[in-house]
């Protein structure tokens, strides 16, 4: 449950690890806006779901984890009894609509599993699934003719011109099929489905919401009840059903990407029965299998709680996007087949290029190849030739900035996870980085910079362009093609045309070339970043920390300069109605909430004082991540807040991925291992490990004591030991 | 051009027999309703073109022929130069808009071709078209810089709401792909298309009419000019060429019921180069190929251009619909594959069934075969287990009554054209018959008739209902099966359950037994009838014909009231406003008009007065099909006017389909002979042929005098002479 209250926007329903259902309760679906006016309070529902809230208006199969903006929530289930209600009701008036009251006491949530009593109509809820499959058990209470509302016009984000179309054929008295399409955060967006009830309906209907005029014949049909084809923009059924007191109702439902047909193959491949303890038992001993990747033997309840939590949810995505036969949808809206790999979707890049990648690159080295090649093939039917930016259901919805699609794929390249076309990719990832009319891009080219009065949060562009033309050049020197490294290189460079050196920070430019004027290093808005101020921004210089602090007044002055980030205030009117930070990610006015700074504590390694580091990252990890529904500070953003968790508990960090170099921290475990697909094992260490001992005293790679604080990717992989000596007051002489 | 003024509802356009496109200018795009309220003026533009207009919008792609309602008006393209305007404009106002005034002096249309100068802008349209690809040239007359309009927001019968949702794809400086989605007669269609400029695109751009507002990313682009990506419901885009004087500038369009791929591969198939000449050549030949199956040596030119543009117009459709590689979309919006056969689409099956499909079995047996394999397998993918109604593009309709197709599959199997399984076909044909909630047919089965108070035009329902039962159990008796020959056979006498003694006319009746009171026989609003009055209907018995005569009260007083028929007087306000019903369709009482009397003049053959049949027949033939634009008297009903013309022109026809047995009439033709696919031919000659001799003194067939008026089937198609002997007076003796 954590992360499901507050910001965390995790989902507490039944998955499995990168699975195609993600099948949760939804608290509300209220809708994005209503006229073109925007609705603040969907912000909290991104992922459906609010522990605070006190119904659940039904459980739909699709959900983001964590994400800062949202879609989805497809075919939403909800078992009723009683009075038919068609419509959702209120929170506040439950009893306005089907929604039903519950509590937290008769829910409970794990791996594969979720449960919940539906108290107005003493139906217990319980959900599994398989990949592409959501099943439903829900039990009766009393004998009762009952009904089951499959509500298409729910959604997540749910702009009011949200549903475009809905298909739905009642193919006998147990199958219904069909598809919907939306025009949400993904433009054009079709997900087909197959549905299975365990016994026979009785009788079936439907409401239409969009009701349209007489289309060239007269009615012919009582087309609102037993009428087996039903089509239109906004439509929610009703399958009623005589049910035997404490009788168990099951429902199966497929999703495919590309046909119905599809979504009763992919039923038929993953759950052909009605046994729901066996699929929920499935899904278990899956996540178990992935959990264990990394052992915990001697941590306390709290801490795995908090480990396990957080591999978790790195786990939940990106989502396997295709039906058993591998079709799927591509960006130009045909059919493509995925040949010989996986094909994943819901890539939310601007995050998870940071930790999460470089995560999958150790514990799921083949499904983040496959990722890869799922990017390829993306670029392939990109209209643009480009990679994906951020992208989910066969749609580009270019969400946040740069293009980090570069630095996943350099990141594998030199990690030598690399069983795609390097080559191809080199070329998919030079063209992306060539294409002159996104988002200030050909400015950026032209000037070295964004200018700011032609494209906003232009310092921020300017900044991850260069990191992640960086990580294009790191590509290019390994593939021996110099003119591209050329290329990139010298544009990984253009941090520095955004660098202030009288004010010691990064500052937007105009066009004219001057920096602009009125400007705040404090202020989150319109200041010339996204999701961020200068004070955080200004170290975004991952590809040459040295150089930064070089640049910034050198070692010394930098590491008081972060000290001040960390201990100085950030008054509220800074980043208010900035999503994604809020206090309680704040530190000082370092933002642990939000991604723009996850590498920020770890710069301490490249000054003299790393200790510094050790215990800002062990105050965060403390602070930050708790266990409880509200237990995290910020969006979970796919994983990459609890992949930062994972590796900075493990100890190391990549600050800049598309560098084999992790830098060390300081662990908060005591002892893990990794078991790594290859076979080995890596063992981290903490010695005399306690809450009070946050320094490390020295560290041994192999027995052998390292003189710097970093590792390779390469001594991860071909297993060994790392074992840090903790103590409780710093070691000021370092690593030498 | 027969038939595209007034209500013929024939479009002059390109397109090849049966072929999936047709090209043709749209002389407006008005929507069929506004917010709910019907224009009336909309039933003109059925087929697009108005010969009455002095503008054309654009050429569309897609047109039906003949039919008294609309769809399709599909990818909408207008040349221009000057000024861009990227609205329609108005008839009344053309400078307003897009659209240009052409005149018919310069202006022509052939099969396969069509040509009309763009007065506005000086360049000179030229269409053609293979099956699945229309191909333009455009001829500027000055250089200048030019531009292309797509109107993807134009259609036929546009709804305002029809256009459900539009995707676009510039993918290169040449090729452009998407498809629209729409909600209009067919409720679920998309068509796919790929569009490809004979020269490279200048620059492009569009205009959404449905901008809606921000979903989640700020504008990174200008999406709005050179951005290759485009979706919406409503949208318009320019395409800009520099053109030189005298310059050509050639287009391709291609359509896919599947796949933009589809699309771009039906394209590189049928037309990879660019020639026009010999794609119209091609298509010409083509045309000369079907058109020759009728050979008329003898006749002068207004007779060979009403017969062969019958015959053109009956080889408009059904359409074919699937890819090159058989690829298309199913009724569960699935993609299927054509095994072994063409699938066809667009079954006008109210009015084919009577003449078309019966001639199909002459001249076109393979296609009308695959036609009846595209019928099984819609009712394959149906949810209702149905044969088509009225279909088009994987959608029902459901327009007019009946279930017709079991006419079309009956007559194909009683005749011997059967290379389709037979018994699959018997029990499509009687589950259909059996399908309780369709159109009052659950009344029909308990009490013998559609009682009027449950279900509207209960008469002409339990008529048809009657006269396809009597068709599905001519099929069972061939294949043996009694009992569906027995429930069928019962079913079919039920047409005796709506005839009233007293009045001696069809009459509804009520739920409890009654007859309706305030009955008025001659009207065409809400007696009943659909589309037709008591006195035309009352003679639907086709399968029946004696029985009804002496139910009437035997053959002499039969012959009377026939007489009256077409004699007596029909006020307009017992027709007005019922469509496809207008004063140039009608002589006396008789509505040749539209379908349900087509059989009418025939019915004297069961008289002692065969006589009278020849001359009405060659009064209609004369009065009814002339040339001109507005030669014919109502919709062409996708071929059947047309058909009925074909037949009654050679002398027999088909009054009961079903039935091996063709009605002998008055042949106008003085000789023509069938040239059969299976390498028979069969000629009809008619000695002593003139205006004035109607009337068939003796009829021989392979040189022997028959004694009924009547021939088989077999009779035509093992080849042979039919040799009729023409006199200005009637042989009152008959044929006995």
């Amino acid at each position: 449950m954590i992360g499901t209250a507050k910001m965390g926007h995790t989902y507490p329903g039944a998955t499995l690890p990168f699975g195609s259902i993600q099948l949760s309760p939804d608290t509300d679906t209220i809708p994005y806006a209503v006229n073109g006016k925007y609705n603040p309070d969907v912000y909290k529902y991104c992922a459906g779901y609010q522990h605070d809230d006190h119904t659940i208006v039904g459980f739909s199969h699709t959900h983001f984890s964590g994400t800062g903006h949202s879609d989805l929530g497809d075919f939403l289930i909800m078992p009723t009894t009683g009075v038919l209600k068609m419509n959702p009701g209120t929170e506040s008036d439950p009893d306005s609509g089907y929604r039903s009251r519950f509590s937290h006491e008769k829910e409970h949530a794990e791996p594969g599993y979720y449960t919940a009593d539906l108290l107005d109509y003493d139906i217990k809820a319980e959900l599994t699934a398989s990949s592409r499959v959501g099943m439903h058990q829900y039990t009766f209470s009393k004998a009762e003719r009952s009904h089951v509302i499959l509500d298409l016009v729910a959604g997540i984000y749910n702009h009011d011109e949200k549903n475009v179309w809905t298909f739905v054929r009642v193919e006998n008295d147990t199958l219904v099929t069909g598809y919907r399409q939306t025009n949400g955060w993904s433009r054009t967006r079709r997900v087909y489905f197959a549905m299975s009830f365990s016994k026979p309906i009785l009788e079936y209907g439907r409401e239409r919401y969009d009701e349209h005029p007489y289309k060239g014949f007269w009615k012919k049909f009582d087309e609102t009840k037993n009428f087996p084809e039903i089509a239109g923009e906004r439509i929610r059924m009703y399958f009623d059903f005589d049910m035997e007191k404490e009788e168990k109702l099951k429902i199966k439902l497929a999703i495919s990407p590309v046909s119905s047909e599809g979504a009763v193959k992919n039923m038929k491949a993953e759950i052909p029965g009605w046994d729901f303890k066996s699929v929920r038992e499935q899904a278990y001993d899956t996540w178990n299998t992935e959990l264990q990747k990394v052992e915990l033997p001697e941590e306390n309840e709290e801490t795995k709680t908090n480990f396990y939590t957080a591999m978790y949810h790195a786990f939940l995505g990106p989502t396997e996007y295709m039906d058993v036969d591998g079709q799927y949808m591509g960006l130009d809206m045909n059919t493509h087949k995925a040949d010989g790999f996986t094909n994943y979707t819901s890539f939310s890049l601007w995050d998870t290029y940071r930790a999460l990648h470089p995560l999958f690159n150790i514990l799921q080295p083949k499904r983040n190849a496959d990722m890869i090649k799922s990017m390829l093939a993306h670029y392939d039917q990109s209209v643009h030739g480009m990679l994906p930016v951020w992208s989910h259901y066969a749609n580009e919805n270019w969400c946040m900035i740069g293009y980090h699609s570069v630095s996943v794929i350099s990141d594998a390249i030199v990690k030598g996870n690399d069983d795609f076309d390097v080559a191809y990719a080199l070329n998919a990832m030079s063209t992306t980085a060539r294409t002159g009319y996104y988002d200030g891009l050909q400015y950026y080219m032209d000037k070295g910079y964004v200018p700011e009065d032609k494209n906003g949060a232009s310092v921020s562009k300017t900044l991850e362009y260069a990191y992640d033309d960086w990580a294009i050049a790191q590509v290019a020197k390994k593939l021996g093609k110099n003119a591209i490294y050329d290329e990139f290189i010298k544009r990984s460079e253009y941090y520095k045309n955004v660098y202030e050196p009288k004010s010691g920070f990064m500052r937007p430019r105009l066009d004219d070339g001057s920096f602009k004027k009125d400007f705040d290093e404090l202020d989150t808005h319109g200041q010339g970043f996204i999701e961020g101020n200068s004070w955080n921004y200004s170290l975004y210089v991952p590809q040459y920390p040295e150089e930064m602090i070089n640049m910034m007044g050198g070692k010394k002055r930098f590491s008081a300069h972060l000290d001040s980030l960390f201990t100085m205030e950030l008054p509220d009117k800074y980043f208010e109605n900035t999503e994604d930070i809020t206090r309680e990610g704040i530190i000082g006015n370092y933002v642990h909430g939000n991604e723009p700074s996850h590498h920020i504590p770890y710069l301490y390694n490249w000054t003299d004082t790393p200790w510094k580091s050790q215990d800002k990252i062990r105050m965060i990890l403390k602070e930050k991540y708790k266990t409880g529904a509200d237990g995290l500070s910020g969006n979970d953003d796919f994983g990459q807040m609890s992949a930062w968790f994972i590796f900075s508990s493990l100890g190391f960090y990549p600050v800049a991925p598309g560098s084999p170099e992790y830098a060390l921290g300081s662990p908060s475990i005591k002892n893990a291992t990794l078991q790594l697909d290859n076979g080995k094992s890596f063992t981290v260490t903490a010695k005399n490990q306690s809450d009070k001992n946050v320094y490390v005293n020295k560290v041994s790679l192999n027995g052998k004591t390292l003189d710097r604080p970093f590792i390779d990717h390469a001594d991860i992989m071909v297993g060994g030991e790392l074992v840090f000596y903790m103590a409780s007051t710093p070691n000021k002489k370092g690593y030498r």
